[in-house]
């Protein structure tokens, strides 16, 4: 998620308790955290089923934006409830969040090598920092490249979901992650969609992460505020 | 759900937090309760979606008994995880769950009249009480309601889903509930998969539930081992 103020932008939606975890704050709590909107990756299960639940609600529409993708998932676009998916991103299409006299933030949808339409996202704040969420890929076309080694990117978040070898369509294993960090000049690289089969690998082989990649944790805070 | 001893089984699995809620007992936890099987009426969203995470797992097999539907729900079948889907049920067959010197419990598949295939489930407990769940049904065929009749049903769950005169597919408004009330000699009737709309048409008007006839409630329990 990203939090602008009290504005929360939800990235993929996999949890199941989101109407738990973002409660629509009362007329009164005018400080409270509201969640905005949507941006969605893909819709595959474990990033879209928590809409399931969190489409039922009145008096409020909450706008989804996500990848050209006829099919959704499950029943969404046939009851999609207070959710609103005509909010379609073309490859490279830029949304700008805010500007106002403090600056911009800005989100850049890039196109993903997967099985479904997908879309990576670039956020970049203009006084501050640029993450790059790109999840679920295997590979980056060269015009995504392109974009990410113009822009200065802070922090890229990548998926990276096998260990070294197993072959999978839509996702990378290490070795693909890692020849990944070379070819884009950002501070930081850590790695995203990771199976237990990783994890368990690394732990028996923490020697293969080399410096400057790490493992993204739940919870893990980014502060994009100060450049 | 049905519990019998240390087993579980559910109806039903639209709630997001099953695995929270059925926590898969130790091995030297040997009386703490396990979900054993799933019984699924149908495959829409609202009754199935918690299966979406519940699947997530190693080393055991659920088998989910439920109707014969080519589509299921959303990437189940696809990717159905620890859940087994082999166990269709054919209208009127009769599983028996528990029999010995205690007697025996039998659930009993009944055909419904849904937007999809759905199966009602009649519950027997041979020296206790019998409950048949009958949602989301509009109307219940001649044959389901012979078998009614000629069970001694203590408890009839129906689906009563709209206020009267809101016509639906699928599901019942009160008045098309409790006409078949006098058609199932039963000693009390639930009505379920109750809408807001109902709910509160029912607060305005509370003589319009007769006697023997109320809401089911979250959480009400009904004990079937003494006749």
């Amino acid at each position: 998620m990203l939090q602008i103020g009290r504005d929360v932008y939800l990235f993929d939606s996999g949890l199941m308790d989101l109407r738990e975890r973002f409660p629509m704050p009362a007329a009164d709590e005018v400080e409270a955290p509201r969640l905005t909107a949507i941006f969605q990756t893909h819709y595959h299960a474990d990033h879209a089923q928590g809409l399931l639940s969190l489409r039922w609600g009145e008096g409020m529409s909450l706008p989804v934006y996500g990848p050209d993708d006829a099919v959704g998932f499950a029943d969404l676009y046939k009851h999609p409830g207070i959710l609103d998916f005509s909010h379609t991103l073309a490859p490279f299409q830029c949304l700008t969040l805010v500007d106002n006299d403090t600056g911009s933030v800005t989100v850049t949808a890039l196109p993903l090598e997967h099985s479904r339409p997908t879309l990576g996202y670039l956020i970049e704040v203009s006084k501050g920092k640029a993450i790059a969420y790109l999840t679920d890929t295997k590979g980056l076309s060269p015009e995504v490249l392109a974009l990410l080694r113009a822009k200065a990117v802070d922090y890229v978040l990548v998926d990276c979901t096998y260990p070294p070898g197993v072959k999978a369509k839509g996702h990378h294993h290490l070795h693909e992650a890692l020849a990944l960090v070379p070819q884009i000049p950002a501070k930081a690289f850590y790695l995203t969609h990771i199976d237990h089969s990783l994890e368990t690998y690394l732990i028996q082989h923490p020697e293969q992460l080399p410096t400057g990649v790490q493992l993204a944790q739940d919870g893990m805070c980014f502060d994009l505020s100060v450049a």
